[in-house]
């Protein structure tokens, strides 16, 4: 990642500053996203639930924001474009955030990346470059860059991909009612919690803010045990947003100074959340998207009968699984 | 029907002020639904379009609108409670209008109305009987009014429904940009359409509003052709909610007046409709939410490039439905 301008030791926290920043830049390109509430999730939560409704912004996710940021305000634009590696969210973001800008795009996407999400990125004019696996993902990437003089993006370990997922923390302190006492973030790589961290800390010291991941790809829970990133050996959740191998560094150290604990859940109650997210708010959300409502309806864990909220982050889910949810 | 207010002879129109009265009553109940747009949406209609979230409305669908204004504005306080027929949405909607003013709701509903439906309307606290066909469920209904002192509701020809329905049309009116030429409007008995007919034509003299109904459901366009309300042999349509046996005869009456048309449209059409909304604008809507989009997808119908709107009139799916959609 030697063109990317993430450091690789020690690197600083993002600060409010930096997110202000983003959102004045992302400001015009960007959906500003209903808060969303339902009656029967806030009854089966046992707790008013206020949900951020990040499967409607561009690109189905939360992702389109941090893309654009990085190509707005990094060095993009003195390359020749841009390439980038996953298996999908980060994929469509950055494929829309270069039509944008009108910057060249190559997307190195696993094979195994949903077939949706691979269309989605090729349908906003980026070239799609399938391998065999995520490895190689990131060493044809790292060929690519050289090859081609292009910027390489990294999905979450970026400062300013993680300035722009936390626009999605100030649009929260604006619309959170002020009871709310709990947020919950879905985590993958770490870059929105790395984001929403960033800006809720500063804006708002009592909230507590929790990562949720699934049991099967608890990649973060394993940085912070260890106390740093830990490359998993084996990944497996339905949750294909939140599959990321290892936490980022920069978004651990967030995690470590700024987050109150990291929430596990199975895919088993993921499913369930998404059900209840088609049937009762008739919101289309993938997996990793439901996977905060799913936290907050495991009554074992949350005994608190106050408000909390979470991030519906992402939409573009693979319509045969809807024929697969519990209903 | 003779509890009901509706006359049974050339009913006059329901007026803009009825749908003004209506919006006032209606405000601190209901919920003002977003207007969305969808980049492949219009891309795919060659124009455009607008669409109306009332599948985002309390109950799931507009009729939350019309059931809460009659019971709010007509006798149903003054009697021991309310009774009506409805294979869906209109049992929903009274069910949970009885319980927001305080009444005893009973719905008589037939045994083939979807499975949610019936639950939902059990879940607002509503007595559900189930029947075998909707002429023994209007029967039923007529014997519980008179034996229980019950309010009888009419689903589509009431007054008070179709104002309460016009108040859809009001938003519109607010929310749509200027340069949108055309408006189409799911219709079953056609409560919807002429409630929003009443408000636009009156406010927008300009806009050109259309029916759409299933082939396969078409009472309206019968209605219209006969010059009086005609009872269907046989419904054959996806569209649940589209599936009146007959035209209501105000509704008829608005639809001569300030409708220009009726466009029909094949149930593949609404299923290729739902898919799109469902992974482009991550909403889940029913069958017949999804008619008037695939009106507009209807390009062979739709040869304008001018802006257009349209209604997702309910979100109220059997989930098992979504798994035969074609994606």
């Amino acid at each position: 990642m030697s063109d990317s301008p993430s450091p690789t030791h020690d690197p600083p926290l993002v600060s409010l500053d930096a997110v202000r920043e983003a959102a004045d830049r992302l400001a015009p390109h960007i959906a500003r996203t209903p808060l969303l509430t339902n009656r029967s999730i806030s009854q089966m939560a046992g707790r008013p639930v206020y949900m951020k409704g990040e499967h409607l912004q561009r690109t189905g996710s939360f992702k389109a924001r941090g893309a654009l940021n990085a190509l707005l305000a990094g060095g993009a634009r003195e390359q020749a474009g841009v390439v980038t590696v996953s298996a999908g969210n980060h994929a469509q973001a950055v494929a829309w955030a270069a039509a944008q800008v009108g910057l060249s795009a190559t997307v190195v996407m696993p094979r195994s990346a949903p077939a949706v999400k691979v269309a989605a990125s090729r349908s906003y004019g980026a070239h799609v470059r399938l391998v065999e696996t995520v490895q190689e993902a990131f060493r044809e990437a790292l060929r690519l860059a050289e090859l081609e003089n292009r910027f390489l993006l990294h999905p979450f370990d970026d400062p300013h991909v993680i300035a722009g997922q936390g626009t999605v923390g100030l649009e929260l302190h604006h619309e959170m009612p002020e009871e709310v006492v709990e947020l919950y973030v879905p985590v993958g790589g770490g870059g929105l919690i790395a984001g929403v961290a960033a800006a809720l800390s500063a804006l708002r010291p009592a909230l507590r803010i929790f990562g949720v991941e699934p049991r099967g790809a608890a990649a973060m829970t394993a940085g912070v045990k260890a106390g740093t990133p830990i490359t998993l050996e084996r990944l497996s959740t339905v949750a294909d947003g939140l599959a990321a191998p290892m936490a980022g560094r920069i978004p651990l150290k967030h995690v470590q100074s700024q987050v109150k604990g990291i929430q596990l859940v199975e895919d088993a109650s993921i499913f369930q959340a998404m059900s209840l997210l088609l049937t009762r708010s008739k919101a289309v959300v993938e997996p990793a998207g439901a996977a905060g409502v799913a936290a907050l309806l495991d009554l074992s864990h949350n005994e608190s009968s106050a408000p909390a909220a979470t991030i519906l982050c992402g939409g573009n889910v693979d319509p045969s699984l809807l024929a697969r949810l519990p209903f």
